[in-house]
């Protein structure tokens, strides 16, 4: 394809984006495909001769568009907020407009020194130290499994080098709580530690947080057994109900024993960027890795995680390959970014955090933010204060765990698998409405709904409407 | 950012991305920043007010632009090709526009079911049996991560459900050649192996291809002295010199000890588009995985990596996790892609594939990949013609390993530091010149300039003017 040719294409593309973007709020929020529908929508060959762009764009609309959930949608409560910002989208299309590579800072200065950039930019505005340095990353997951290799590289006294895990004489520990992401426990199976040797460690039965002297004991029993804990994995913001462990307490004993401490804010990253909640990782100073995701409730589009860690000899030591046709006369003055994470090669990414924060701005990334804490205060309230309706967990930022309590004949509140199927029951009438979206999810054994509050598009008459959505279901 | 803000500056964009690629033949083909010369031009916080599309897009000029090296450029024959064809760029700009969030099935069926037709139309064009399923990675890097673990997996009975690699009596080991890309002996160490139980065999002193023989000697003595042979990486087309070990071969060694075989055909994988290139890798029905990246000599813009693999039940018994919160009532009945690589979250990869094959189509990628086939043999002849130059490797695919060797004043060929100081005076001559650019790379412990053709631009004209380049050069 030539570039006018590209042009071409490309200005059809820019204006179905801006009317698929504008029409969004008509379309079913839950895809209305059924398992292998849109597969078999399409051939199953490669085409012999080529396609033009009419009919791929047809395809576009008729074959892929049906078949996506609408997570930009103002009613998408579920899992998180996947925003897209579309300040963003212009910075992902500069990226694959390029055409760059990033495997070594030769391959594309610009690439890794925006990326230095923007990473500070962010560590600036979330209120972290300069004792920081960060990268971008696909997901938090894997940054976690990043973190884990460099827990269990510190603990072992870089047995990569050497024998390796299998060499270790004393199982190496890692410590969480069961309401840590289910990356967490892959990320500990992934590096090899093994199941066995990862610790749950007990929670408060409401906010779901870390106990930290749960955690002191769990320590002090493994070293009593001759094991070496090597790892912490601290969530601020859970999945289930944004539990929130307590950074300080933990880090403390974490420093105690030269434990590397992983901070995952994947989702709850964002609300650092207001001074207001930063109380709610105090202590993150301490940590030794800290990952959270602008492609979440930040907006900034996927893929989009930051990785910030405070020892980077340590990340380097671990990650770094100098192979001979990737060396240049600049190493040693400038950071060569595939020694900071798995993959070699790297795409522009930065370009779509300086598009975002430069086009819409802090303030009103802020703003929105606030907004959506209203939101969900609102929301809390309102199911509060209405009959057979429960909050199940703190409301700590944008999202709500609700569940409807019916009476049974006798009057008594409906439980355990009755009370099971009425929650799956509402929330499947609502997701199969294509009218909102919710992810239901367990706690403490039984269903509940999550209401994930924070769509860019999601207002407070959104939120009302889901309210009345709600309470129609049941 | 509104859509119709979007509208406008999109517009404005795809103009200037098509602009750009135009120009690309008449910028300098290696970046001409200094180290921090990029940092330095840009602000060192975020802006606290909102900034015009106009001015980033004057930034984008002025600051990214000059610290890019061009590899799209048709005199850039550095590493290897990275090639971004225009029509798989749309496609990335279908994906950034559409805004998808790919976690499950559910969160966007199209994502998943696209991802696995696309992946089979590929895994049909490369002459692949049915037995393979494919998904894409970032890279080859993040592959052969995942293949190590599986490796590590199938050779400890799942231990990461248990004590894990730490809980392992005898050492489990892998296998390769010391021609094999940086990313296996960094995966090998990433998994928990150790660099101790990675056995570098014996290549062919000419072709640097694995010796069959050797690696069953080298299995033999660690299964005589207790230890677990646990896997393999047989690479076709090693990075230096295009080096192809003998699958066939190695796959029988493999097998008759249960050994995990990865293939890694990063760069050549493309070759296994034209049907005149598959006895290269043949015998790759008896691996167990395989990547190969379409964002290199195929050209569908970076990240896009294949990896494949037959035994899937057993990639997902290491990769999955079912937390409730990302349960649908689909489970069960499609590919839950986050059960088949390290991160949870994807974006939809699978268009710039769909776009690229649609648009540019199979016959016109063949028709190229067989030009630059061509343009190769084409130096190799010239270069073995010349007097004092000299070609280093089988010319298998699209890479010349060259070396000039003049007399000195006895009239002998100069060698040892002479000789690397005269390759790299010249090479760098070459890339400071800004006409085009190679990268070097150590042979035998001396340094060679590699000529990696394969740019979609790249015309035999391009070769031409080189070979003169280099002849002026030393």
């Amino acid at each position: 394809m030539t570039p006018e040719e590209f042009r071409k294409a490309g200005h059809e593309l820019i204006d179905w984006i801006a009317d698929y973007r504008t029409r969004i709020p008509a379309l079913p929020v839950r895809a209305r495909v059924r398992p292998g529908e849109v597969r078999a929508g399409l051939p199953a060959s490669a085409p012999v001769s080529t396609d033009t762009f009419g009919d791929l764009m047809t395809d576009l609309e008729q074959i892929i568009v049906p078949g996506i959930t609408q997570v930009q949608h103002p009613m998408h409560y579920g899992w998180f907020p996947s925003n897209a910002s579309l300040a963003s989208v212009l910075g992902d299309i500069a990226s694959s407009g390029l055409g760059t590579l990033g495997i070594s800072w030769e391959s594309c200065p610009s690439l890794t020194e925006l990326e230095e950039v923007v990473c500070d930019w962010l560590r600036q505005l979330t209120g972290l130290s300069d004792q920081w340095r960060g990268t971008i990353h696909d997901t938090a997951s894997t940054a976690c499994v990043t973190a884990m290799i460099l827990a269990r590289e510190r603990a072992s006294a870089l047995s990569k080098n050497g024998a390796g895990l299998q060499g270790m004489t004393a199982p190496l520990i890692v410590y969480s709580t069961a309401q840590a992401h289910s990356s967490v426990a892959k990320a500990v199976q992934l590096a090899g530690f093994g199941n066995d040797n990862l610790r749950y460690v007990a929670e408060d039965p409401y906010t779901r947080a870390m106990l930290p002297e749960a955690l002191a004991e769990a320590v002090a029993q493994d070293l009593a057994a001759g094991n070496i804990p090597a790892g912490i994995v601290c969530s601020v913001g859970a999945t289930g109900t944004t539990a929130m462990d307590p950074v300080a307490a933990i880090a403390a004993i974490a420093n105690r024993h030269s434990v590397w401490l992983h901070v995952d804010a994947a989702m709850a990253g964002s609300a650092m960027l207001l001074p207001e909640c930063r109380h709610l990782w105090q202590g993150v100073e301490q940590a030794d890795s800290l990952a959270w995701n602008p492609h979440k409730w930040m907006g900034t589009i996927l893929d989009t995680a930051l990785f910030y860690v405070r020892d980077v000899p340590h990340l380097e030591r671990v990650m770094s390959t100098n192979p001979s046709y990737l060396r240049s006369a600049a190493d040693g003055e400038v950071t060569q970014y595939r020694d900071w994470g798995i993959p070699l090669g790297r795409r522009f990414r930065a370009l779509k955090l300086w598009f975002h924060l430069r086009l819409d701005g802090i303030d009103a990334i802020q703003a929105r933010l606030r907004r959506d804490l209203d939101n969900a205060q609102w929301l809390k309230q309102q199911v509060e204060a209405a009959d057979d309706w429960e909050v199940l967990a703190p409301v700590e930022l944008q999202t709500v765990c609700i569940r409807h309590v019916p009476r049974d004949v006798q009057g008594n509140p409906i439980s355990g698998e009755a009370l099971d199927r009425h929650t799956l029951a509402w929330v499947e009438r609502i997701n199969a409405s294509g009218s909102a979206f919710l992810s239901p999810s367990v706690l403490d054994g039984r269903w509940m709904a999550r209401v994930s509050i924070g769509v860019e598009g999601t207002g407070r008459e959104h939120v009302a409407r889901l309210w009345q959505l709600l309470q129609e279901a049941v």
